[in-house]
């Protein structure tokens, strides 16, 4: 529980600040939860850091997906590269990139750069059984939360890659939220009206092996993806060292939703950055009762909504820390 | 009306990105924008400035505000030192500032810093009789727009600070539209219910001096404040010299509703920051066909909303610029 004297305080200084009461809006929000993460009025947010788990899955050789399944490791040389969207974002917005492997398809890519974290060359196919066995959903669990509480940035951004996962996140939250996966099924990179049907008819397959709810736990090992189970355990890590997490689109909510379930803690210290258009996002953050501070139609993955709330968050920030009150500036209140 | 080809070239630009097609959503928009103001599909977009345009108001001691009028020239000497919300987001997120004296109740304030742009010491009572004269409108569009031309950055922010300039900005769009002033009132800086029926009583007085509907030159003439319409001057001036110009909330879209009207081919150049929680803004963005990328219920103006759209537009710009294709990378498109 928050600190009642702390909390008074940070509203007195925040409605102290030379503006209208509450004329902020969101941004006085974000600036609270910010500084009550970190316990100061004075709250700093400078570094940011993105981390993009890359992974296959079983799923996707079942035809759940509008793209090949080369195109996860076609991707992360692309990220090696510096040319896809996350990475002009992060470039742009001055926030630090680091790739991690926790299962692409094929043999382990030759790049000094790429954190190899890999559990397998890929789950298995989901709709037939298990995607993993629990031990390796303990260890992509703890690659994830190992990952997550190092470094000194102030925030993180958690974003994926792997062809097949809005299928592999919409079984985790169904099972988890008790859902039927038809509710959270979407059309992922792209898929026309047969691909969707396709898509469907697929998942519910695969749902109705287990039963209709299941412990987080159990639903990442069913469904989940190296890199879902993995972001899982970062966002983990990085709440438990006092990192803001900011969530970004459908899988990352999926892992919130995730981690939220295994340590309920960590769940102060998310952002929601962004609503996707993909089909299943509002559903999950509806039930997380999640605002998202975006809504730009987005639908990439990658981080990429979790980038772009970056600067309001450390704008948010430095609006506590920065900004002159009304007995500092000498400047008049209301009459 | 933008070149055939070109809009070609660029739609295939943005669509042979690393991405899925329209998985970027508003930003991929944003971005054609951008490209289109520069007849480039390697738009640059690195630097941007934040001008406030202050002023006083006559009819602020009428008592249409919930602050004194001395709070616009503390809030100059705020800004001049660094402190304003304003201030703080455009250090936060690289955005050079200045601010410009329109009209300033009392003496000039002696701050080299400070751009004197004085047309007076604040408006007449527009309640009474008009704002300014015809030659002051003049001069305040002229200096302006030599101000908006002014300068080697990409986007230019436009924001304000003027004790009772959302009842300026009120009267300005409800004659421009046609509107009754009551439809697009609101609480400011935070009028209580009996402020807000006062101010709504005010207003009306003022509109029914002039006919239901004037041209946007007689509206900033009869009820304008001086930092309106030297940031309408502005955007115009920035617009015709090739800058995005990012649209803050009520009181900069009702300058740009002006610009749109004297200066019709400005509107391809502006892009609408955010949806300001003050309740006329909703009316005259639906009145432009405007949607804003940002709704963070914010209240404050000094251009704070546009600073924070600023780093989306960087990032547009950037996508475009620097993302790779699906040839150049080496990844599979659709199967």
């Amino acid at each position: 529980m928050p600190n009642e004297d702390f909390q008074t305080s940070l509203q007195r200084a925040i409605d102290t600040k030379t503006k209208p009461v509450g004329s902020l809006g969101r941004m006085e929000k974000l600036a609270a939860r910010i500084a009550t993460v970190q316990n100061s009025l004075q709250p700093v947010m400078s570094r940011c850091q993105l981390s993009i788990f890359a992974a296959d899955h079983g799923m996707a050789v079942a035809g759940v997906s509008a793209f090949p399944q080369d195109v996860t490791r076609q991707m992360v040389a692309n990220f090696l590269a510096g040319g896809g969207a996350a990475n002009v974002f992060a470039r742009t917005l001055d926030v630090d990139v680091q790739v991690v492997d926790c299962g692409v398809a094929g043999e382990l890519m030759a790049n000094p750069a790429l954190v190899s974290r890999r559990i397998d060359a890929g789950t298995a196919n989901a709709i037939a059984g298990p995607a993993m066995t629990a031990a390796e959903r303990d260890q992509a669990l703890a690659n994830g939360h190992a990952i997550g509480g190092a470094g000194d940035h102030h925030a993180a951004c958690f974003g994926e890659m792997g062809i097949g996962n809005t299928s592999s996140a919409s079984l985790v939250a169904a099972k988890i939220l008790g859902l039927p996966v038809e509710a959270l099924v979407g059309r992922g990179t792209g898929l026309d009206g047969e691909g969707l049907r396709k898509k469907k008819a697929l998942l519910e397959d695969a749902a109705e092996r287990t039963p209709d709810k299941l412990s987080a736990a159990a639903a990442l090992m069913e469904y989940g993806g190296f890199e879902i189970v993995t972001m899982t355990g970062a966002m983990i890590g990085a709440a438990e060292t006092g990192k803001i997490v900011i969530v970004d689109g459908f899988i990352a909510t999926a892992a919130a939703l995730c981690a939220r379930h295994i340590a309920p803690d960590c769940e102060r210290s998310f952002i929601y950055a962004h609503r996707s258009a993909e089909a299943g996002h509002s559903r999950v953050l509806y039930a997380l009762g999640a605002d998202p501070l975006l809504d730009l139609d987005m639908r990439l993955g990658e981080g990429t909504g979790a980038l772009l709330a970056w600067p309001l968050v450390k704008a948010a920030a430095a609006m506590l820390r920065e900004m002159a009150s009304f007995d500092s500036a000498g400047v008049s209140g209301p009459a």
